[in-house]
């Protein structure tokens, strides 16, 4: 029998933001009778990601996570669906909300959410809150109910232990919380504030109004939290170099199995995949512009290449740059090549690379795809607000703009990452690399917390080498081990780790 | 208004396979409303389709199709929805059928019947006789419907002058029909006798009874046929050898920027994008099997190594395997390394390529596909009759088939083409060169059939390199010109052509 | 003990070209005593010419072509010693020259003479008259020994029953001297005459006056012609459609194991190679341009993509600059680009390709490298008449060119192949294919004859695919073998041949 | 006119280790006649070293070397040659000495000592002690000669300030020297001491009998040290770790512009070459195994398979092991697969990879060749002792290993870095990357010492950016330029440097 329960006062007027709890099982999802159809796609999703069903084989006996509590903030997909069960086979306690608005599936959600074993009637899962679609209320009102494990056997309410984020919204939820508790009084939102920030405010508003202590209890729990990406990390430096942060954080985005496997083969896969599904245009012997030549513009580079187009690279940093004219690329500025362009695409992370004026310099038809960073990378503020231009959907996340010069571009996913609006983002086994890190960072805060003092930490090179071991069988790779004579010879241990750490690979 | 003309006593009870007249266009598709989405298309598909574009530009002024009436029996997508416009802006007067009960894209198909400037209310397009999902009987009858041209001024029925053919099944029921007239009666079926060609059968059987020199007549009728595919070629040219051939016929699949360009840089695009929307596995790092290193073989390879995947190919041919061997795959038996294959793909135009035994020897979730020819490369019949294996929908052309050892593969495209299944198809880029050749062939018959006497013709090469030539400046190509010295020097004339016939390319 | 045959009339005043006799086997080499290290590098090659040692093995015991006596005209290099050796094994009587002044290595033109078991003082090997460096009197010399065989048990002279050749030389002189002896006078040479061409009428002047039924004589002698180049397969069609052709020949050239495998990936070894040779400079980052795209362009691009340059391209024929595009390759005019270069490549085999102007448009110390054909593929004569113009010698076939236009440019080889200049030619395995493809027709027309009238043939592709076949265990691949069941399906012998005619591999 | 200086008591008994002194310049090479040869060669390399050039051109006018005595142990090649008239360039005073037996080319050392405008008469160049094919006594003894720069004009004897060294050798003589005479007595050579640890100990024990302060007083001279190589690194860490380090240390090799490109491009380039001039054997259709994937395994799997190799890596460490899977290789065991293999190279830096039943296992006349590092990479020793093997040599450094199984082998080089005894090391290009690292960090140290306290530094990344940005417009590159907001929206100066330092590239 399903419960609603009561929602914060600060939950949005919104038919799916109310948590309702089912068989004990508290959710916000779309529709959980998607969850037959999510759960086949675990299943072969399992099959992908064998980084992951390894730690589950390995440490499931053992329950090393009994105890965690976990408060998890990324995009709800099918493959987090498989991280989301491999913690709670360790022994977590989990609950998890998207770290996007537009990348749950919602499939994946509603699978987690009824489990292995349940039935949309009877669920078994882990809570989940979480919907394809969300409006910023409503996907700030999810990210606060992954705080929320009820009450201990006193009554008292019980938080997380740790956070998996990715981006660092939930981490940036207690630490703006428990400043302001502090203070004891929210700042007025500033005149150039963002939509997003002002929602973020009001949260945090509505929250010390109803329990001006909530986020330093919640801070307090917390023992750690790992973080994915570079943005999230990048705000955890400034944190602890200004002395806020509150607990130890792990950056996971900086070990060598997840950003040099996730930016690079995650993209060579999904950059060709948005292209085709988009547009079905023919990549080989076209002209393709590539912003960038970091791990994805390295990866999107190959990729098209690999399917017979001629590849132009920019690049700001000159040592990025020799390589890629020494990876056999013409290498140039993109003033200067922008009417052959057929195919232009961003991955740089930085903002105002395609301007305006380029956008209007492009061929008849051009493509512009990003895979960089946010919408700003390209000016669609600019496009959006020129005089004359016109806007005509194809199809969904497939723009034709015809502009003031008689010529179309077609833009994808209105300028945010393509690989995720048109097609499926990386694949799983890319993702189980990144994910089996997320897992064993958690694990190593849960279990050898010592190790981890105050500050931001990368995970140990033997635990990054670990990641590696476990999805070489998946793909047929015999590794050669060291006998004990070379191992000395090198001076390192037979069982690793391997190089030293400033070591490129 | 519309008008429901009679259909044909074979007709079958079908609420699609009727035809409709709207304001003077007779027409059998899904739905006239699709055809905005389907001009969307079609619009975009014309930019990447510059050979026949410029034949258009070239040719539509002089008007040199006019009198042409042209039977077209091809996949009824937006590549060809831009071909049979080239077709009428050339002055042709044409009716089209698919070849394929699947291959119809249905807002392609009403966008042609609308017309450029028609509404679905007052269509001025082409008649179109094609749906997805056609039953046989359907298809067959579809099939009929473009060699009805009306009655000309006397009131006599009008036939086609020209067939334009994929597979041939225009061509067959043509011969077909006029052998059984002049037999004066039909064979019974014989007992192995296919599903499709007892339906043939039927066809001829109510037609000879109605009217008994009905496809006698339309084959005096007709001047020509171009056909686009080996296996309709390797029919004609069997026609020809029996005595039988009735009219004379442009192989159209063997000009170079067909058989070279289609094949191989068709599947290099649309076999890793079948796999993709199919799966969503990664490639690289994969171990890929190949079957056959032809055209198809040869860009599926490369298609697979471009995104990262250890390639091995098979070969029965040992000219093709010493080209793989020096491409740098490894070339090898199935049977050797079943147990290693994480993707099957199938590139032979063969049978029982992949037999049940080695479908029960791959990995667990091994992935199967087909890009060569019919479903039984793959023995998909055994693997239907095997005991114990249970078929899973994952989604629609994605079967996971549960084997007897306990083990699991994918099945794509229930072992048919997954390009077209999948996917898309070929690339409107790569269908513009070979559609430029069927309008350069329909051209030659039409006005220069002294040159074409009976039997089967390729295109001669100066027409091949004009294709070519089409779909240069896309491409930002610029062509170096001989000089007279140096055309003299090798014998050539400095316009072309500039290969001796047996140029391998 | 050496005995000193006597010179006919026409032996140039020159050491070398006098025929030794020694153990009964004549000769004109440089040195015997460089037999050791010549059999040290046939060893080697006959490891890396699998063709050819299948042959002596599956042949060799039958001798079928004793009685045959083989006039061969062809680079008289390592490669081709294990050829010789290979119809000496087989049981031809041989006689060799080599079909290029620079081309012969005396090391293999001493081991050949001296045999597998002889010595320098006591040879026991093959005749052969060619040695590094030759005049062109001496050439014409050294090729008119090949001609003689001694005399019959009646005395009778006894000449070659068949030629193979190498871009025609031999045959050439067989029908010149036929040509003039029917005339019973020779021609003046025209004024244009060059240098080689008077070399030839002075020959034959010769001949004509010491014995006028020399060359009819031994061209009745002669069963047949087996040729290997372009060019010599171009003569050999002109002079049969000219009714001149005076025994039947067998283009080599047109195999599809020999133009596939020796101008493709023959060139995508030697080119790098000949470039590392001369000048030590890195390929990769480079900007190359490449004139031309056919199988020699397309091994040149190869090759130097994967060195990592940025490959340019240019094509006269839209077809193949099609293909290059498809491949991702930039095409352009070299006008347009000429300023951006640092390798020039020649792979045309026309005349001009770079002029005077782009010599002089190139950049500082831009490599130009001719692997096309002839040094008229870029103005040479241009060049060495340039005023102000200096020619300054790095190294043996590396010139660095001061122009006046302040800039230099290095030119490989004086603008001659500098794959046969700067490096060793192609590989023995390449050469192993093209080989084996010159026994199998020399085999054909002495055992087979009647399947040849006059006219030129390309060899049955059953053999074809026999070269190919004896070439694959050494690589390592394993061939699939078709059942009776797809065989019949396909229309093919279950041994082959495999494929159409026409078929372009 | 020539005068012949004393040659302290060590000197070895040989005509060439001894310093003649002409025109004011000391040296102790070949033959000066061969400078003009090599000056040519110089010229052409300056123009493929642009960074040295750019440091010339800016650097030049201030002499900011002035000052420094710079004593250079490093392989006295072409590109050598260009670095040390670099350093003369910018103001330095410079002696030079080769750091291995082998790599000195006679003719650069040759230009080197004649200079720009001297002859070999009357020489104005740079004192060289260095000569292809030393002793290991006359190495150690030109080791010695940079060290001594005359005397001041007190008549003190001057040292250099600076050590410009590759694998240590000028760095462990005076650290070696200094620790002896502080003991004021030599050790005993150890009963497994090496042959050539013999001949150092022999030359400090002359030296500390005829000047027992000769190396402290070095020592104390010399302000710091650059150092190229892993090797030599890797022992300035040692020092330092146990407070031995007597100056500051620049760790050249870990700049990106060096480790990054020499190791990887550097490879992919001399690999195929040393083969090349080694056997001429085709790599295209061949099994190459390459034992490690760091930067000199991809390198070398990209080469090969540039080529058209079917290349299978052979990894210890699991992530290297994982990334070249996803670069589509085969990953095996050495073991497993060794009766495929055709080629073998080493890439490894680690001993005994090869083993002598690996060797033993090899087919006939497979190629076995060292890229990674010394000959024990491979087990020449056991090789060499192996009961029944037989040596033949092919040519220089190829040699064929006849083994008891009746197999033979083609070990290049004995077994040693076959791209410097096969081929000419890396190209002018990847060298002036590495080069102008050092002129950057002897300007750093001579300029700026304040920043280098005891101890081993990298350069900063500045600088590292520099290096790469000098070696740009050479290759056509034209950079893009941050704007200020660009730069400010990811937090860095718009002049670089552009990347955190664990930045992997």
């Amino acid at each position: 029998m399903a419960i609603e329960t009561g929602a914060p006062a600060s939950a949005p007027a919104s038919p799916l933001a109310r948590v309702i709890e089912r068989n004990g099982v508290p959710f916000a999802v779309r529709d959980l009778s998607l969850a037959e159809s999510g759960r086949h796609q675990l299943r072969l999703a399992e099959h992908e990601m064998p980084g992951l069903m390894a730690l589950r084989e390995e440490f499931g006996p053992h329950q090393p996570l009994a105890g965690a509590r976990i408060a998890g903030s990324l995009h709800m997909t099918v493959q987090t669906a498989v991280l989301i069960e491999t913690l709670v086979a360790l022994g977590a306690d989990v609950r998890w909300a998207s770290c996007n608005i537009f990348s749950t599936q919602d499939e994946a959600a509603a699978a987690v959410v009824v489990g292995r074993t349940g039935t949309p009637e009877a669920p078994e899962g882990t809570p989940v809150f979480a919907w394809k679609g969300e409006t910023l209320e409503e996907y700030w009102w999810a990210t606060q109910q992954i705080f929320d494990f009820g009450v201990d056997s006193s009554g008292a309410p019980l938080g997380p232990t740790m956070i998996l984020d990715d981006g660092g919204d939930a981490t940036l939820l207690v630490h703006k919380g428990t400043e302001f508790e502090a203070a004891g009084a929210m700042p007025d939102a500033a005149a150039d504030e963002s939509a997003e920030g002002r929602v973020v405010l009001d949260v945090l508003r509505a929250s010390l109004a109803s329990d001006p202590q909530r986020w330093t209890r919640v801070g307090q729990g917390i023992i750690g939290v790992t973080e994915e990406t570079t943005t999230g990390v990048h705000r955890l430096y400034e944190l602890h170099r200004d002395g806020q942060l509150l607990f130890p954080a792990i950056n996971v985005n900086d070990s060598v199995t997840k950003s040099k496997f996730d930016n690079k083969y995650g993209i060579r896969h999904s950059l060709p995949d948005g292209l085709n599904r988009a547009t079905d245009v023919l990549m080989g012997g076209k002209t393709v512009f590539v912003c960038g030549y970091g791990d994805v513009g390295k990866g999107s580079a190959d990729a098209l290449r690999g399917q017979g187009a001629r590849v132009i690279v920019s690049e700001i940093d000159p040592i990025n740059a020799l390589q890629a004219a020494m990876d056999g690329y013409q290498v140039a500025r993109l003033d200067d090549v922008i009417g052959e362009i057929d195919i232009l695409v961003t991955a740089t992370g930085n903002e105002s690379v395609v301007t305006l004026e380029h956008l209007q310099g492009l061929k008849h038809l051009a493509i512009v795809a990003n895979v960089g960073h946010f919408d700003n990378e390209i000016d669609m503020a600019g496009l959006e607000s020129l005089p004359g231009a016109e806007r005509i959907e194809i199809k969904p996340q497939v723009h034709e703009w015809r502009l003031p010069t008689g010529r179309s571009i077609l833009v994808l996913s209105e300028g945010r990452l393509m690989n995720l609006g048109n097609a499926t983002g990386h694949p799983s086994f890319v993702m189980s690399a990144s994910f089996t890190n997320q897992v064993l960072a958690q694990l190593e805060l849960h279990t050898n917390l010592d190790a981890y003092p105050l500050g931001v930490h990368v995970l140990p090179k033997a635990l990054d080498e670990k990641v590696a071991r476990l999805h070489l069988d998946a793909l047929g790779v015999k590794l050669t081990e060291l006998t004990p004579r070379q191992a000395a010879y090198i001076g390192v241990d037979p069982a690793g780790p391997y190089k030293v750490d400033h070591y490129r690979y």
